[in-house]
């Protein structure tokens, strides 16, 4: 089972992510727990390389076939090992966002990165919550994290806002393995939220 | 005009194209002179990611993308620009260097590499001048030069020996494009044999 969590930053996917891996080892789960870009030692490098600098460090483009490098060393080192040894794997993040992200940056590159997905990284969520909240409020708790926001979260609100959009089209495009959970209130109310989601899911 | 030079490390490839770059300048052209992986400032950070550390630090199929990403940025940024103010464009290798080194390390992966460079790229040079010399002497020359080797020079004479064969095969799959030199000689008799190949493509 592979689980992975989207949504525009300050979402909450991070904390959510989090307490589903505690609530699932708790229950006796052998959970594997990483992120994206990086996850393995390759990837973080090159997740540095795409993070860090000013926002047209890179092309579109070349900002593509990045990520999909660190995806494709991050699976090979980390998730599909981790799979083979019969563990859940949990990503904050993995495909999805590069579809948003780079689909909202330039809407005509949508079809590269399906085509290069389909080419070189083949692979794709069992269960993908989006954790869905307003631009504003997430603006907001993004303030609050000094030194953490990435050049994604400096594009402005229009940006943040399209990102938005674009998970939720997500929604509509993979009704069966995309489903979207509100994001707002407290995390213990989005947590059961969550975990109902991830316990159909698991079948149990 | 985009011409490249390939061949195994230590064939003089480096050495012949500053020799025409210096010669064609020298008649009045303009030229720009660059080199892969790297030329950009981001192309050269992901040389340095691919070509430093082990030989297992990444699979072919990462290090394919990563390739595949600075040479998108490296056209983009240097390349486009320089033949679009009607300059001569230069590059000490380019996608055959792919197309050879990583088909040889995994011979099922050429397809991904014309695919990837199909997608992403899509562009070809105009002429390819391929230095060949035996891997003996190319590797008697690359003992003599400290600290320039890289991850592939010091994967063995096998190796070495695959990659020339990858090259004379590339010859005979481009024709018209890949024009096989003869390397071997004082540096001013191969010039001589490289200067014909490229006066006669300029068509002067």
């Amino acid at each position: 089972m592979f689980i992975t969590f989207e949504g525009i930053g300050g979402c909450g996917k991070s904390t959510q992510s989090k307490k589903v891996v505690e609530y699932l080892r708790k229950i006796g789960h052998e959970v594997f727990h990483t992120r994206e870009p990086g996850g393995s030692p390759g990837a973080e490098e090159i997740r540095r390389l795409i993070l860090e600098g000013d926002g047209n460090r890179w092309s579109a483009e070349t900002e593509i076939l990045l990520f999909n490098a660190a995806r494709r060393d991050h699976l090979e080192r980390l998730v599909w090992p981790a799979q083979k040894s019969g563990k859940i794997v949990i990503s904050d993040r993995f495909v999805d966002s590069t579809r948003v992200y780079q689909g909202v940056a330039r809407a005509d590159l949508r079809g590269l990165v399906d085509e290069l997905h389909t080419l070189v990284i083949n692979y794709e969520a069992d269960l993908t919550l989006v954790i869905d909240i307003d631009v504003k409020t997430a603006m907001e708790r993004m303030s609050l994290r000094s030194g953490e926001q990435d050049r994604f979260d400096e594009m402005g609100m229009k940006f943040q806002q399209d990102l938005r959009d674009g998970y939720l089209s997500l929604g509509k495009e993979f009704p069966e393995r995309c489903i979207i959970v509100d994001g707002l209130g407290p995390q213990d109310e989005v947590f059961s939220r969550v975990k109902a989601v991830v316990m159909k899911r698991l079948g149990t």
